[in-house]
């Protein structure tokens, strides 16, 4: 049985998994494919493997991808091959949560103010500090990251009303409603967050319309993919003023080019996606792995957190 | 009866207490004392008056302070005259708890680097974010404030260890000790905030040696009093990184002089003295008085939140 990582762990994580199975041959290999023929199973972020790896390989059963976003994968060779897929759904959930509450704290209590007085070596107590508390917050995409954002966001007093597909109860949402009626809702957000994934119906999903439903003091807040809102659309949103803020963690074109407008707009905080980022990634990743892979060797063919290629999460 | 305001509501405030009593004589008066003598009940932030003023009134029986800090106050000319003082103990909750959890997610999460590199238009992703989650957080003065603080430390999976004088057990405190003992919690503390009133038992309370045994990786928050620490110990301990950061939201001296090293200094935050700013401030204040008031008019002689003069809070 050989377990190919195509990225690395730390040593100690090695060991750990070294330690937990002395039967398994671990390759621990960063940009380097030669193991992916013989590999029975493949770890990767999931942005690696081209539709000519999957066909190299003979013995693949099981793509592990560490990571959330898998639109980046060989979608229909892997299903051609009839390989499972599963993600770490959730483990971004504590790190994102805290970004998406960071960003809207911070500009809510005033800091980008605070520390530019600091800089300029001001004594100013002019800030428009305003609160969280007592605001509405409509999430888009009210999953584990989502619900997690929606969790932290009751303990702060604020109302948060989920966005999917369906419309169908989410946790931590006061209330929901379907992609096809936030325009309804919008108009009575303060906050506006998204976590969406990369599919079919969440590319271009916001329009102009959309910005302009909502509230001139809105934060917007994307913290999902970069193509939920076409660069152009948000531009013109920020450079017309629809909303106050705008927090970007993802865009249409990654990095961000250095002629873009948006670097030198106060009314945007750009995030060069890192939101998810986080000391205890990997760490938290093995555990999800490990007991799988236990099973896995057991016999168990449907590791936890399974990806459906065709739907795309 | 006369009620003295020496600050000044909104006019739509100033209507709202207008309304609802219309036998008062309400005087709304800014840096004008010409009313002290003739007022029944004043309404102050508790930084103007002075024990001159106290023996100046006649029929003062009642001073409702719309703030937390009562130390500028003349603590004997009001206690020689039996003048009952109350305060608004606990509308500085939410906006302080939320300036607490601003400052601690932005520097876990980073955001002063992100912040930076988009004003030199760098797409840089090598934040060194970690996470709140995990943490300990020690607070001193676990009351209103502070347990309000506990509470939400809680909700992002922050132990909490509560520090104040008698070590009795306070709301949203997953622990206590008392003073004499913070040294033996210090070194296992991620954080460290204070929101102590200043009282001779506050006074200096910490020392050298308290941030001595502090975690190298630790954040100081001070949104309490200068006094709690002499600023030539703060200033020493971050200059030798004794901890990580200090979030200085009060000082020995305001406004901190232009000269004072802190402004400079990367592992100091400059927050001045804003962190209870917020727009529903005098709002709620109202909401703690009105009721008070018609009590008082009723023939009540207690208001709620009454302070002790002698204790300090």
């Amino acid at each position: 049985m050989e377990v190919l990582f195509t990225f690395l762990p730390r040593d100690n994580q090695q060991e750990r998994l070294r330690a937990e199975f002395p039967e398994v041959n671990f390759q621990f290999l960063y940009k380097d494919k030669t193991h992916l023929p013989k590999a029975d199973i493949v770890v990767t972020y999931g942005e690696d493997l081209t539709a000519q790896d999957i066909e190299s390989t003979n013995n693949l059963k099981w793509i592990m991808v560490a990571s959330a976003g898998i639109e980046k994968m060989p979608h229909a060779a892997i299903a051609e091959k009839g390989i499972v897929v599963s993600n770490v759904r959730g483990i971004h959930k504590t790190p994102m949560a805290e970004s998406a509450l960071a960003h809207l704290l911070s500009l809510k209590r005033a800091l980008p103010f605070i520390y530019d007085n600091q800089r300029k070596k001001e004594w100013n107590r002019k800030t428009k500090s305003s609160e969280l508390s007592g605001s509405t917050a409509i999430i888009f995409g009210p999953g584990a990251i989502g619900s997690e954002i929606g969790r932290l966001l009751q303990a702060f007093g604020v109302h948060t009303i989920g966005c999917n597909r369906t419309g169908k109860e989410s946790e931590s949402m006061d209330e929901m409603v379907s992609f096809n009626n936030s325009l309804n809702v919008l108009p009575k957000a303060d906050i506006i967050i998204s976590v969406l994934p990369s599919t079919k119906e969440t590319r271009h999903l916001l329009k102009a319309e959309h910005f302009q439903a909502m509230k001139e003091t809105a934060i917007f807040m994307n913290l999902g993919r970069g193509d939920l809102v076409e660069d152009r659309i948000m531009l013109d949103a920020m450079q017309n003023n629809e909303i106050a803020y705008a927090v970007l963690d993802v865009f249409e074109q990654e990095p961000l080019p250095d002629n873009h407008p948006y670097w030198t707009m106060d009314n945007v905080i750009i995030s060069p996606h890192v939101s998810s980022h986080s000391g205890k990634y990997v760490e938290r990743a093995l555990d999800v792995f490990i007991p799988n892979l236990h099973a896995w060797l057991s016999g168990a063919k449907t590791p936890t957190n399974p990806v459906d290629m065709e739907r795309g999460y």
